[in-house]
Order: structure tokens, then C-alpha cells, then sequence
């Protein structure tokens, strides 16, 4: 079926270019080949493996299936064999990054949803999905989580794993859970990077009295 | 049964209180609006989630129960419109978070009792459940765990779970196992924020010969 | 059986010498007495927990075996009364720390593949337990993980892992999936100690043209 064939190409596309984010985060901090191969994998894969243990459904595909450690791999390899051209094609990256993000958001809602779990679990662990692996690789690093600090990213995903949701209670059939939150989720992270939108932020800008 | 609702009412008045402390945290880290929500969320059910992974209690109640994501969010948004009053009403906040520390630990435990674990494992991951949410909220604010560095705050939850089990254990019946350990939990904190009891330290000391 | 007896204490000397290297590091960073206990318990049991969670052995082993919190508490408390020699003892600390991560990178694989798992699951899990702890210290204590940085380690765990999958693929029997792999592991940490060998790094050195 060729649209499975599309989504698995993707999946593991995604896989490949979330791994170049976290080796080239593991190499500016100076981590050695085993850090950078380690961090590369758990950007990848940690959001996958974090949801697999919430729904129980185990082991872990990140875990146990070849292809995505495979991935991450050549991803850090990638990444320290063309470290100037990571840098230079950060824009095609960041692009590939939004299609990657999108499709982990949809596919852990899916996931999430065919196990049987309800509407909130699906859209928390679709979020997981698609925002975990980011999010320990920052904490890996100790560094505050780039996606809970700016850019409209995690939103990005909510949006995406809402979608789903909403195209399985109403039975939009396989398509219509899935194009609608893929296209959406890509679509407002391509729109936020092009035009810099960001979500609110409070913390330093001094508010009013009574406030 | 007043009692049964009574304590639905403590477990979701703790998770406001929780999330009050993990926006809070959030905002003074200038997180964006989502960051803040996620840190709320994940201080205020954090603990329990983890709790419910080592307790095999697919999917966690904290994922699955949309109130206790209605009430962290609640609590960030109150925390966002009344920052100064948050700020203000520190003390009540401490206080109502020594009552939900409290619930949480011997809700954990009796959780984990009610399951067939063993008394070590009840107190363990009663802990958890109290200080796991706090502790993540740290790892993800890239700080040293508060809860580990300074006041009593696991030590009463300690005590709380250890009480607990010694009512399971010499068969105190269902107010046997939950009054004592929510009392001792709740009073140590409260006497320790009172008078500024801490736990020892030995870090910056230097100490004798020989040591 | 002597050789069970042999890895039953080989295992819990690694708990108690991986306690040792949490509780030192907790105690440099000023953590209370509380804070001590539980870094020391995470170093050594946090890897297993880890693993026994991707792998759905519940509850863990190290929350529900008291042997395993007792000779985490046990090193803790030895780190406390006599800090100055284990600063001192520095050396043979890192030995036994070695033959420890050994233990556990082999138990690790083994404990995987008793559960059926495949060869790449057993090879993480292993390599998860045997730096999993010290890795969760790092990040409670916000600082990058040790283990990623520098220093051949979870490599060594890598390679004890691979010749216990090996071992197990070729059907070399109970000894020769525990032999080559702990005596592997511990040669390979054992000798980079000795000689000083690093993993290489790509970070601060800048790289040619077109790189």
C-alpha cells in the first residue's frame, strides 16, 4: 500500500532529522562519540519510548525495532561528518523537523487510540510523541526545554493530536485522521517559523498592580 | 460517603495547588504560555504518573482523568492572572501544598498497598507521588531538585508512607490507614515551615580529620 | 550455587559502590541528609528500574527488593562518616565502581533476554542499566551526564552487552554469556582508566572547510 509505504518513509525521515538536532545540541556541548550517538537516539526515539510506556505496549518500538536505532545512528553520523553543512541548511533542517514533529504527533494518537485509550490520553501521548524526545534531550543536557520556552512547537503538536481525536470520534475513516492534523500541525509550525510567531510569555515583562 | 468526596475534593484541591507552584516556577523562567500549562501539569501529576508506571496502572489516572488536567490547568491559569496575588498569599499556598503533599503521599501508598505490593515498595512510590512532580518540574527548569536540597519536605512525606503501611500492616481498618499518616505528613511540614526545622547538611562544612 | 552466591554480592557491592558515587556527588552540591539517601538510591537502582519498566518486569526489582535500599542507604552513610577517605580511596572506589557497571551491563542483557526480548533490546536495557543511575543523578543534580562526556564507559557497557548477546545467539551456555561480557566490560573500563583513553570529541575543536 503505497500511503503506508509514504508514512513509513516519513517516520523514519523524521527519526532521522530529529537525531541531527540532538547530535548537533551533543556536540556543541562537547559530548564525545558515545554522547553524540546517545543523545541523537533519545531525541529520536525518547518521545516514542516515554508514550509506549504509558500505553503499555511493550517493548518499546524505539527499543526493539532495528531501523530506528539505525536511523538515529546514521543521523549522528551525519551530523559529525557534515557538521558545517548541518549548520548552513539550518532552514531545510528546521522544515524536515516540522514534517517529523507532525508525523509523530499524529501517529502517537493513532497509536493511543487504537489501543483503546480515551480522547485526553490520546492527545497527551500524541504530544509526548512528537515533544518528549526534545525535551530530554534538553534535560540531558541541562538546559530549560527549548520547546516549553518559545515557538509555537508543542502547540503545533496539540493542534495536530486534536485533529486525530476529533477525525476518530466523528469517524472520518483512516484518511480523515490522519491528513487533516498532519497537514494542520506542519502547516502552523511552517507559518510560526516564516513569520516568527511565538506563544505569550509573562515572566519578565512586569504586569500592573493587583496582578 | 462525605468522606470519600472530602478527599476528592483534597486530591483535586492538591493538584491546583501543585500546578500554582509549577506555573509559578515556569514564569519566573519566562517560559511561554504552553510551558507554563505543561510545567503545571506535570509538577501537579507528575509524581502520580510515574507512580502508576511502576505500579503497572496503565494508562496513569493523571493522563486519563480529564479533571486533574482541568484542575493543573486552572491552577496555571489562576497563577497567570493573579500573579501577585500568588506571590502575596505565599504562605497559604505553602500550607495548601503541605495538605496536598500529604494526600498524595498516602494516597500513593495506599495505592500501591491495594495492588499487592509490599511495604517497601508502598512507601517508595508513595513518596514518589508526593515529591516526583516537584522533582521533574526541577529537572525540567534545569535546577537542582528543591525537595532534595533543603526542608523537611520528603522526610514528612516519608513519614506519612511509613505510617500508612504500619496501619496495613497491624490492620487499622480504612481511617487507621489514612488519619495518622495525613496528620504526622501534614504536621511535620507544618511545624518544620514554622520553625524553620531543616534536614542536616555536610556539603560546604568542612569536617575533622579523619573524615 | 557459589557462583550465584559470587554475583548476588558482586551485585549488591556494585549497588553499594554506585550509592557511594551518588552520595558524593550529592553531598558536593549541598543536598540535604534526605537529598543524600535518595541520590545514592537513584545512582545505584535508578538504571534497573529503568530497564525493568521498558521491559514490563513489575513492580522493579530495586523498589521492591529491601536488600537493594539497604545497601544504598548502607553506602550513603559510609559516604557521610568517612567523606575524607573516600576521597581518599578515590581509585579503588572507581575499581569496584567498574566491576559493578560490569555486573550490570551483563545482568542487564541477561534479565532482557530471559523476558524473550530481541538482541537489540537486550543490548540498551543492558547498556540502560549499567549507566541508566548515574545518568539520572546527573540530570537531579543539573549537570550534563557524566557518562556521555567523557571517558570510556558506556562503551564498555556496550561491548559487555554485544558478547552477552553474542554468547547467548551462539548458545555458549550460562558461562559464556556472563564471562567474556563481565570480563570484556570491566578490561575495556579498567584499561581506559589506566591509560587515560577517551572516547573522540568533535566540539570545541573547529573542523576544515567544508565540514
Amino acid at each position: 500500500m503505497p500511503e503506508h509505504a509514504l508514512f513509513e518513509f516519513l517516520d523514519l525521515a523524521g527519526i532521522f532529522v530529529f537525531a541531527i538536532s540532538g547530535a548537533a545540541a551533543a556536540r556543541e556541548r562537547d559530548l564525545d562519540l558515545f554522547g553524540i550517538v546517545a543523545l541523537a537516539f533519545v531525541t529520536a526515539c525518547g518521545g516514542g519510548i516515554v508514550r509506549d510506556l504509558c500505553l503499555g505496549a511493550l517493548p518499546p518500538v524505539g527499543l526493539a525495532d532495528w531501523r530506528y536505532l539505525a536511523c538515529a545512528t546514521l543521523g549522528a553520523l551525519a551530523t559529525l561528518g557534515a557538521y558545517g553543512w548541518v549548520r548552513r541548511l539550518r532552514y531545510p533542517v528546521l522544515l524536515f523537523d516540522a514534517v517529523g514533529m507532525a508525523m509523530f504527533a499524529v501517529a502517537g494518537t493513532q497509536k493511543a487510540l487504537g489501543l483503546g485509550r480515551n480522547a485526553e490520553t490520546a492527545v497527551l501521548l500524541g504530544m509526548m510523541t512528537a515533544v518528549g524526545g526534545g525535551i530530554l534531550r534538553d534535560m540531558l543536557l541541562s538546559r530549560v526545554a527549548v520547546v516549553l520556552e518559545r515557538e509555537i512547537y508543542a502547540s503545533a503538536a496539540l493542534l495536530g493530536s486534536l485533529l486525530v481525536v476529533l477525525g476518530d470520534h466523528f469517524h472520518w475513516g483512516p484518511a480523515g485522521t490522519t491528513w487533516p492534523g498532519l497537514v494542520a500541525c506542519f502547516g502552523l509550525r511552517y507559518l510560526s517559523l516564516r513569520y516568527g510567531w511565538n506563544m505569550p510569555r509573562f515572566g519578565r515583562r512586569e504586569m500592573g498592580p493587583g496582578n
